[in-house]
């Protein structure tokens, strides 16, 4: 199996409530690629990283990927640039977020290389990035992947509205938050914006909620996923993008994707967002262990498993 | 089995970002009892209401009352004063409203009266109004009841800090939202927040998210409820106190109270608070069947339910 991963790589400078960095390793492909990693590495599947970083990207921060088994063929090193840099802001409910400064550099004009070992990719993952290049990426391929997994943000739904109508018809999974869900069905209710949106294309819908947890649709069907609730929180960035690298991760041991292996990836996508968020940046995601995934998936299932039966009759 | 509810009674004026109405039966104890009274009937439990209304309270909605069941041997009609009146303003998050206005009236000089009666009452539910009263009911009783659950809003816990805390510590279950959970602990992390809050004195803990769910805490464990996705939502008015009734409502039925128990309450409790949104006031909840109410557990129970096992070790 291989997965394809294609993402942004920047330097993020991040203020929180309590505290705050200047410049720590991020981007959608970085959070997807590392919290893939524990996965694919069990599952022996290759991890190819799509991407661009501009000469001042550290060593140390590729080689780091590379020790979690992330391919780096697909990566693009532009010497006389300067990477993608974004500067964020938290407030206390950290599901809301002020970007501060966003600076394309190098993604300005990005133009991703699929290296010919990359064309047998099974499961592609278009990170949060410009739709264009979303596109850009599957048209690039020889074959379709067997499964299509998207994540956007408000970003791109404001400034390329029509390119991001047109990747979303085209994917098997749309992976997003309660913000853009309702933006793009053009509706509040979640349920009601859920088949707005499938009616688009895709066969999976993801809604993430942060720390209430996710919601999956198919057209028939609805699952919820808790978020662990956690004693600290420090950074909720790239938490998305874990939760589709942990769902994506577990979806390539599936012999077909049904809608119960798609529960269990939600599942396995929260609580390894719920690592994600207890450190600044990347870094627990990069000192996960086995032992503390197992430990954390148990406490996410016995959060909502009741030993009771509520049978089909409760009142009678 | 018997539960005294006690708790405002109340004609309510509401606006939501779709519709309004300017006055329609509410109250903390409308709700609780109404939404209690589809479980009292099949358990043959007595439902007894404790409040006060002014004459210009409706002949019509005492009856309403009643024929669900509710004894208002204990409701005290002021014929010379006026009824509780509350306006409230919803915005497109009904998670969040702005209280217009609260005219206090009847309740300014409430002085409840225990009915010989009610005083073998095993659950006593102190529905959100003034601490104080709360703490009178407690003491008019003989014998402390097998189960007591308080609510408390925003409103109290600013106005009358120092009561609330001592209710808090004399009861058994503590039913509130995130903002009250965290005001009460002085902490913004809910896992934290409860740990604090079970010190004061509750064995359990109920925290409303209202459309993101319920979690339920006691020292050692932690369960979460989902909410119903729904797709339409007209008002949010009286889903906590519905969900209290459906709480308490399914505990009449265990003979000790564990955490399962409660587990299954929170369920229950939260499929009657996902009815009470969907229409005005109480409208929804007077007119439930037993059908509706078991479909709407099934599909919550459905919600959070999968096949595959994820077993201790996911990763190995």
């Amino acid at each position: 199996m291989s997965i394809l991963v294609l993402g942004s790589i920047s330097f993020d400078a991040i203020e929180t409530p309590f505290s705050k960095v200047d410049k720590i390793l991020g981007g959608s492909a970085v959070y997807t690629s590392l919290a893939a990693s524990y996965f694919t590495k069990q599952s022996h599947s290759k991890l190819n990283l799509v991407g661009v970083v501009g000469g001042d990207f550290l060593k140390s921060d590729i080689a780091l990927l590379q020790q979690h088994g992330v391919n780096t063929a697909g990566l693009q090193i532009k010497q006389n640039e300067k990477s993608f840099f974004w500067k964020g802001r938290y407030h206390y409910d950290m599901n809301k977020r002020d970007t501060l400064v966003v600076a394309s550099n190098v993604m300005e004009k990005f133009d991703p290389m699929i290296p010919p070992s990359y064309q047998d990719c099974e499961f592609l993952i278009l990170g949060s990035l410009s739709p264009s290049i979303q596109k850009q990426v599957i048209n690039r391929l020889n074959k379709r992947p067997r499964l299509i997994v998207m994540d956007t943000i408000d970003y791109w739904i404001d400034r390329a509205w029509d390119t991001v109508m047109k990747v979303i018809q085209t994917v098997d999974i749309l992976s997003i938050n309660e913000a853009e869900a309702r933006k793009i069905a053009q509706e509040y209710m979640l349920a009601k914006a859920a088949q707005k949106i499938l009616a688009m294309g895709p066969r999976y819908l993801v809604i993430k909620k942060g720390a209430h947890g996710a919601l999956l649709f198919d057209k028939n069907h609805t699952f919820y996923a808790p978020a662990f609730p956690l004693k600290d929180m420090t950074d909720p960035t790239g938490a998305g993008d874990a939760f589709t690298g942990g769902l994506v991760g577990h979806l390539v041991r599936c012999a077909s994707i049904s809608f119960e292996d798609m529960k269990v990836g939600v599942m396995i996508g929260s609580a390894i967002a719920s690592f994600c968020v207890e450190k600044f940046g990347p870094e627990k995601l990069i000192h996960l262990t086995q032992e503390a995934i197992n430990k954390r998936i148990q406490q996410l299932v016995a959060l909502v498993q009741f030993k009771k039966e509520l049978s089909g009759s409760y009142l009678s």
